[in-house]
């Protein structure tokens, strides 16, 4: 059987273990568990109600009830007020989703001892999630693709392709409801599955595979320098309680600096393009400061300096790119939107859109950051000859 | 402006050196001749007719000759038998187009001293390019786009996107000519540039920029292991006239022998799934062999052995995986397809079709070799009850 033949789950999971299976009620979990409770592994099985898509969620629920009335196993099911948790934590529905299920799903294994929780993610998700990635901004993490451990999870199809486990499930008679649960990614991840992967397999049909197979050489690469990476830590930083500190002198000394302060730094948010002025700075002046989301990094005499920076602060955008679109999250609901264009001079021939400020190309740098007003914030306008008006002044 | 703001060439050429500029006539090339001799490099300009395109071509190099006499500077032309080149060496067109041109170029370097040779290509082609190797088998080497030098070799527009050259043309009234020297590539680049692209820039605008920065990153992880390749060659190989010899007690000294061994025998063409099966052999008895297209690698007692295969030994296909398909290109015309799927045995109802074999999936191994007959070459066919018959005598 083909599904089998590809399988090749014992060194994440062994037969004296107990298994919790997250269920959807999808092919693909449903598939996961009837294979591991045939192959006579010693399992049990989770499912979240996320209450999202109205009786379309009660459904499901009913449906792995049903469908688990033939094992002869445990099954625990929790139903979640997702949208309430989302808004209350000012974070997605998606990323509120997830955090559910995984914390659920941690308690269960603590309560009744299971040794690992199961997930039915498999090579399509891999490669959808590395092509998303790739559009968003990545290193060589998100070309990794989705990991086959990670502590107590486990992914057991996560070298098996969508078509197999379609294929297990018609041979074994299999019945599964459809899995619409991908929240926010969906449209996104639906572009990338039915847009793009098919124009990559008319020019390689085996691009999926050849996709995982550079992820499993990039990962060759990663566990490589992540082995460095920790050397580098002993060696360079030190971590105390308000702030980290790197010694500027043995910064110096390490001949991929670059990719060592860079694979640190991204850690606190910051990016590559500030990773090279950061390593500019080293033989300049003290007291330059760099800032991410969440922290700031300040060159001190033999030091650089990274603390967190207090919530306000943290009101802090960032335009990465002149192509860039920012969206700020005003209220989880509306949304404000900073775009950023270039324009010839000569086409800009009124400024009396209030929405509008047009700043000298020439003169500005990205990233460029968005912040609330400071004390002492000044600017200086077209028209007066370089004088500079200070902004509180302006808004007067 | 926006393309000098975005151009930092001092690190590739320097005003006292002499450039020689490949010109196709396209948009491209003209702008960074144009850019070079405006900016006061001393530069003189190749073009090629590959006389690929029947009049088409002529124009381009009627086109050249007539732009380039705005410019007081030096023109070569040379015109090429592509075609036959290409039939002559059995290698595409494409592949001979590229061979002619560096060739050339080479030449003319040495001739007149030029010290650098550059060409056009520019962000969107390393974009482009990053994306048709994904499709490709490729490790992080394909994934780092177009290298922005390489020998005497410079890229000064890589940097620089297609609009940019575009808007830099129009802003100095250049004309130039549709580029179509793609050659074989160009319709699966045609695919990536205008089906795939467009889409991933509906999930995030700035991809392209995206995939580049992650080039950026990857060459960091690349740089930093090449270094490491460097000293495990020093250390575990030794190169003899031919043959090259590896140290099997020293390469198991190796914490990260997966990377290395893969990154040097990938040279000599074998895959990541032999190179787990080489590790493996390590420890097992010697005269296991191993064969890329070129080259033969024997376990023996305290080495691997790698040596190149004969010419008619070289006759060998692969098939990779069950969804593979072999396109054996017999006499540059005629192509011969083999093609791999799973079937169901009960599916499989005749044996008829002399062009179809059938084979017991559970029992075969990936890669599957596909070579000429050997003497001794046996097999078992179905309905023998296991015993075996020489291919010899079934072909008599």
């Amino acid at each position: 059987m083909c599904l089998q033949k590809k399988l090749n789950i014992e060194h994440l999971i062994s037969k004296d273990q107990k298994i919790l299976v997250a269920i959807s009620g999808g092919a693909d979990s449903i598939c996961l568990l009837d294979y591991l409770y045939k192959q006579g592994y010693s399992v049990a099985a989770a499912h979240c109600n996320f209450n999202l898509r109205g009786e379309d969620s009660d459904l499901d629920e009913y449906f792995v009830r049903d469908v688990i009335k033939k094992y002869n196993i445990e099954l625990f099911v929790k139903s979640f007020q997702t949208e309430a948790f989302a808004k209350e934590n000012k974070i997605s529905i998606e990323m509120a989703a997830r955090k559910l299920r995984y914390e659920w799903f941690e308690e269960l294994s603590k309560e009744n001892g299971f040794h690992k929780i199961a997930t039915a993610h498999h090579s399509d998700d891999s490669v959808e999630t590395i092509l998303l990635n790739l559009a968003g901004k990545t290193g060589i993490k998100g070309l990794l693709g989705i990991p086959e451990k990670n502590g107590k999870l486990v992914r057991p199809l996560l070298k098996v392709a969508k078509t197999d486990i379609l294929e297990y499930c018609n041979r074994n008679n299999l019945s599964f409801r459809d899995d619409k649960t991908n929240f926010e990614t969906k449209y996104n991840r639906n572009k990338v599955r039915h847009l793009i992967i098919p124009e990559f397999e008319k020019i390689n049909p085996a691009f999926s595979q050849n996709v995982l197979d550079s992820a499993s050489n990039l990962k060759l690469y990663a566990d490589f320098v992540d082995a460095h990476l920790r050397k580098f830590r002993k060696k360079c930083v030190v971590f105390q309680s308000d702030k980290t500190v790197l010694s500027i002198e043995k910064l110096k000394k390490n001949e991929h600096l670059k990719l060592f302060l860079y694979e640190f730094l991204s850690d606190y948010g910051f990016n590559y393009s500030q990773v090279l002025k950061i390593i500019i700075s080293l033989d300049n002046q003290s007291g330059k400061m760099f800032l991410s989301d969440k922290y700031r990094l300040v060159k001190e005499r033999k030091e650089l300096v990274i603390s967190k920076i207090s919530k306000q602060e943290q009101q802090i955008y960032r335009i990465e790119s002149q192509n860039d679109e920012l969206i700020i999250n005003k209220d989880n609901i509306n949304e404000m939107r900073i775009t950023c264009s270039f324009r010839y001079a000569n086409e800009i021939d009124t400024l009396t859109d209030k929405k509008k400020g047009f700043f000298d190309f020439e003169k500005i740098e990205f990233p460029i950051i968005i912040r609330k007003w400071r004390k002492g914030d000044y600017f200086k306008p077209f028209g007066m000859n370089g004088k500079s008006k200070k902004v509180s002044d302006y808004f007067k």
